[in-house]
């Protein structure tokens, strides 16, 4: 791949300098720029002002930066995240709807869980999980559902890259983790007490595509009480089901008996049967 | 800016693949991709390779690609999109609670709503929303609600670019838009009975930030029919109210009195009071 190594420079320090941003520091100066990826305050002036000119990041008032919605709308058309959450939305507004706790959904990204879509109430559990945020695999009972399908070498590799231990519940070694999936799998769902803090209890069960693989996870955090999980798992169950359904539905293809209006579109919209159609019919969203 | 010009065009290339999916193309191959971006095949091939290598697309076992994680979580720390859509979401769950129609918030972006967010129902009404997707301003009752502040310049600019008549009833005219800002501006509301689809009336509201500005637009999409307006605009002005009290609450600084836990961190996550009190404690959100 000739002149690769070269281009690859220069969209990898333009990366850079957008993830110097993140949940704790979503507005950045130049030189807190400079600093968090250690470039000198010149390139930085360079850099940040071509992705200012291409409206991937934003200057504030007080001369400060922010990443732009431009970067959002791009993400937007991310079927991974953006769809996935789409379909499984409803089903998991109908779960927050009765547990009016934390419920969330998560897929595997490296070692961690990666939080695509989280619904809250003002006075539930203390919960760690942002959207666009990661809580490693071993921490969290929606990376407990997802390590489950995992090989003994990929959890060997996850346990020598070092697990971090957030609580003395976290499981850290091998045999610890491989006893998770066991009992993941034999059961069907994962509960962890405690994970990440003492008053949380995190419930999660595994969303699997038609052809059985779990590709994503849907949890609750709850108060760490003597409550039963049960019910907990019955509705996640029940809504998990409900998503399955509608992700094999989503990805037949056009024109099958079983596919939905709009199934072209469904990777990334899912909107009402009617809007659905519309867009069918219009043969395109537009833009 | 020595050098710009020459970087300037890595990056813009970079996006110009990254364009080309859209709502209407989620998965694309690179001979489409070289279609849509009318760059050469070799080209492409290029530069899709060091996009897949920093994560950006991702190739499917089809060898198709789509766009990759990687985008979705970086753009998960803009505060302008996912901060906004965060600060919003339990008014937006609330209404969409009474309604079970489509409720969802948009912001202006050059001549169009920009949608952060969409909450719908299978049974609800026609509806072109998307997540990420954009409609004309003068052909939605958001983009009417947003247009009410804008000068009489801004307007004639607009029209000047043209406005695409997705109906009869879409204000083309400087004229038409002219006399709907004087109205939305008396009334306090935007109602477009069949603006987009005949079967579809929008009713908006505007979303104010502490000095009265207009940020964001919170709608509903209902059918077209006889009932008032005036339950919907109500129950979107309530949550309209909650919203821009809890916008003005999180940009309040830290030790402010009026401050809410975790204040820092609320530009981008809007969870439970106690998951905030966390977040403060722990010092940051780790990644």
């Amino acid at each position: 791949m000739p002149g690769a190594e070269q281009s690859e420079s220069v969209l990898a320090r333009h990366l850079r300098v957008l993830d110097a941003f993140n949940m704790d520091a979503a507005f950045l100066t130049l030189s807190q720029i400079a600093a968090r990826t250690q470039l000198p305050v010149s390139t930085v002036h360079r850099l940040i002002g071509i992705l200012e000119h291409e409206k991937l990041v934003e200057r504030m008032p007080d001369r400060s930066y922010r990443l732009g919605i431009r970067l959002w709308e791009l993400a937007s058309r991310t079927p991974g995240a953006l769809g996935l959450r789409e379909i499984a939305m409803p089903f998991m507004q109908w779960a927050h709807n009765q547990v009016r706790q934390h419920v969330q959904l998560g897929v595997m990204s490296e070692y961690d869980v990666l939080f695509l879509e989280r619904l809250s109430a003002r006075s539930a559990v203390v919960n760690a999980t942002v959207i666009g945020g990661r809580i490693p695999l071993a921490a969290s009972s929606s990376g407990h559902v997802l390590l489950a399908q995992m090989s003994e070498d990929f959890v060997e590799r996850l346990v020598a890259a070092g697990v971090p231990r957030l609580t003395s519940k976290t499981p850290t070694t091998v045999e610890e983790i491989r006893a998770i999936q066991a009992q993941v799998k034999s059961q069907g769902h994962a509960v962890g007490n405690g994970l990440v803090h003492p008053d949380a209890r995190g419930i999660a069960v595994p969303i699997r595509s038609s052809d059985g693989a779990v590709v994503a996870a849907l949890g609750v955090v709850v108060a760490n009480d003597d409550e039963p999980a049960g019910p907990y798992v019955e509705l996640l169950k029940r809504a998990a089901r409900g998503i399955a359904g509608a992700l094999r539905a989503s990805y037949l293809p056009p024109g099958h008996p079983g596919a939905l209006p709009g199934a072209r579109y469904r990777a990334l919209v899912n909107s009402s049967d009617k809007s659905m159609e519309y867009f069918e019919q219009l043969g395109g969203l537009g833009r």
